[in-house]
């Protein structure tokens, strides 16, 4: 036991120089976007609209497995990384298990999660093209502030779409913001055409995501020298996250770690993505036979329940069409779920990835999520991010079940984030007033019928 | 530059073994606790009754100049620590100084502070001597979630009199309490005499520290197997803060760092006390020069404007008599001001070194405090408390001379925690509501009148 470290910390020359490119190791690639009006593949000059040149390269490249990590993205990444692998001591002690539990911890930045990985990324890009404004969607309010980072560093306006409610239960989260530059928008707003039509035909709305992206996209389009830029789904986000499991792995190999099982929650895909992404290359090439597990919730259950089919990636349905995982453009997640990973939609990558039988899904439901973060917050010192605990919670169900069976595995987990800035969610457990959300077979329904068929 | 790396993590194995006790080097002690009602230096004994006997025997220590950490405690240290010495390479670069700046901080951990150092010492003393609960006060709340999070840890119950203004304000804060176990009590409160009679006398009142400090002091003296904790102020407190300074000594010594100038935040006296301790041990024997800075708010000036004096540690008056500088138990700092370091009195180590000139005192107004940390925030990537940030802008202040006058100093100071639980603060400075208070000499003979004359 003495010989692994709590805190397995990489040093500054160990900080990886390359994202890994899941894409390049895939021995069937993700079907492209579309473009909703031909329902031809998107070309890199369309998505140049609307992205950044260098993402969209990024987006369409399938060929390098390594992409170098400029220096002026190692200059950021220095000041947020490398994160700690925490063995989680204190934890199996808890539960008495004879599984090693490790977890890779993206909350130690003030943003409070890995969006920031991808943050500084989009924007230093943005700010080598001599974009001057960028614009955003946030729901939870982690890319919103992974962003406002990002952008007070490299010195680029930033408006951000928050979604109504988020923007109302979180005003902690919109001050962040606001102190990195950040501009904060509640969307709907009478700002943008699909606002004013989206508020005129919902008053009162509390407003949504997809709504949120769509008039994100449509300030970017009217905005001079202006891009958007997107926190999770695409593949060049994920690319961006790959830091996370480059990382991951570096620590394992300096300490012989050998993952039996690794576990992350899935959202929109970028943190699970990111942190198998070298792991699950070698499991594709053969080279180990890790058992991935993507924990999502019982509310908001894109892979476990969803389709595989061609969706918008927003309510507007003004994005190019995209092969995923999908709970329908028009599925309304219940207010009644506490954190974030309410999105309809998956990322390509980890949709195909499933769909191809390379790593197991499972949903869990909240109470059991808030029951597993206060453990954990107790024992390890560390108050989760609300979405965060999906995969620390199936971590203990798999920790759990090694007690039982008398085995030994090794588990690894993302802890993607704090919870810092989600209290009223553990407000909410401590006083009881949390419950359970699944949504039914007619509920699911609805949202399917607003999948549209090609 | 590229030889110091941006974040200086010493190993497990150099987690300090020793707390450094600075009285058994200081050439003459502070004047002892005395009884109120006979004037009398305080035995252990009385103290005992209060406090765990472990920490009146460190009270009392000055003798010993490293004390032991045991491994029930150390056990603790490792999930926290070794927490990071900071090359602040990008406010140097923003600064264009030619000063070298080192930021020790301590607000990696969950409470966001160092207040979790003496928290964890006291709670593992607490359950080795039996105790099975523990009562204590908070006002901005760093202190009550430490407290919460090492009574989580060690399985002891908690009650916490949060002041009462506080509370209301920083709801969050109180939940995060509640998530670790601990009950929340505003202060005053109708469960203590002295509550009930502060309430009565000043209905509405939004409470002070020193009144909560009276009503935890009197539930503890009521409680069976219950004694009462306190998070600064107190010669143990400091005692175990010194982990900072060790730490950070030891991260000097390992990168051939010379600190010039150290620079700590002042309210109760335990985080700058912490952080001075080896190197004003060094400086007392004459081992070196290093110019010491304490930072005040201007608004509750005890070191700059106070007077040295034996003072009551609370507004109840129940507490032994401390020499130290203070402003008057009576004295009641402007609801105007944002963060901590409201306390009306100081440590009586730091008073002492204060008193007999071997370090600088200086305050600062509050606005200048939040453009400091909002600059910082901008460009160092982590969002700083308010009461560490008046540390901070001083280390800016002393980095721009260094530049006016081209000189290469080495600047250390103690970023103590972060704002994460403080955004009502960042927000008032955001949209230019916050001002700033400094008292009048009036104002302060008011406070000064309540100092008894003994």
């Amino acid at each position: 036991m003495a010989n692994i470290p709590y805190k397995i910390y990489l040093t500054e020359k160990e900080l990886p120089q390359y994202w890994y490119n899941l894409k390049a190791v895939m021995k069937e690639l993700p079907d492209p976007m579309l473009n909703p009006a031909t329902l031809k593949p998107c070309t890199k000059e369309e998505l140049k609209q609307v992205f950044c040149s260098e993402l969209v390269e990024q987006e369409f490249n399938a060929k390098d497995k390594y992409i170098e990590i400029p220096e002026g993205i190692r200059d950021f990444y220095r000041m947020i990384r490398p994160s700690p692998l925490i063995r989680a001591y204190y934890l199996e002690r808890m539960l008495n298990t004879p599984a090693e539990i490790y977890y890779k911890f993206e909350g130690t930045n003030t943003s409070g999660s890995h969006k920031l990985n991808s943050a500084a990324a989009q924007v230093f890009y943005a700010k080598e093209e001599g974009i001057t404004t960028l614009t955003t969607e946030t729901g939870a309010g982690q890319w919103g502030t992974a962003l406002s980072m990002a952008c007070a560093f490299y010195n680029i306006d930033l408006t951000v779409y928050m979604v109504k409610v988020s923007a109302e239960q979180k005003p902690y989260r919109k001050a962040v913001i606001e102190t990195y530059g950040g501009k904060v928008i509640p969307s709907p707003s009478d700002t943008t055409e699909i606002g004013r039509k989206i508020l005129a035909e919902n008053p009162g709305t509390g407003g949504s995501l997809g709504c949120a992206i769509s008039e994100a996209l449509e300030t970017a389009a009217k905005t001079e020298n202006c891009r958007y830029v997107l926190g999770s789904v695409l593949d060049h986000v994920l690319l961006h996250q790959s830091i996370i499991g480059e990382e991951t792995r570096i620590a394992c190999e300096k300490y012989d770690i050998k993952p039996d099982i690794i576990i992350g929650s899935v959202g929109g895909g970028s943190n699970f993505g990111g942190l198998i992404a070298p792991f699950m290359g070698d499991k594709i090439a053969g080279k180990n036979n890790i058992h991935f597990i993507g924990v999502e919730p019982a509310s908001c259950p894109s892979l476990t329940r969803g389709r595989y089919a061609y969706d918008f990636g927003d309510t507007g349905k003004t994005t190019p069409l995209i092969k995923m995982y999908t709970l329908g453009s028009g599925f309304m997640p219940s207010p009644n779920h506490a954190g974030g990973l309410r999105y309809h939609g998956m990322s390509p990558i980890v949709s195909k990835l499933y769909h191809d039988g390379y790593f197991e899904a499972r949903s869990v439901e909240q109470t059991r999520v808030f029951e597993a973060a206060v453990a954990f917050a107790r024992c390890e010192g560390i108050l989760p991010a609300p979405e965060s605990s999906h995969a620390l919670c199936v971590a203990i169900d798999e920790a759990i079940k090694c007690r039982e069976r008398g085995e030994k595995k090794t588990i690894i987990f993302g802890l993607s984030g704090t919870g810092y800035f989600d209290i009223s969610a553990y407000m909410s457990y401590n006083n009881g007033s949390m419950s359970d959300y699944v949504p039914t077979d007619e509920d699911l329904e609805k949202g399917f019928a607003t999948i549209p068929r090609i």
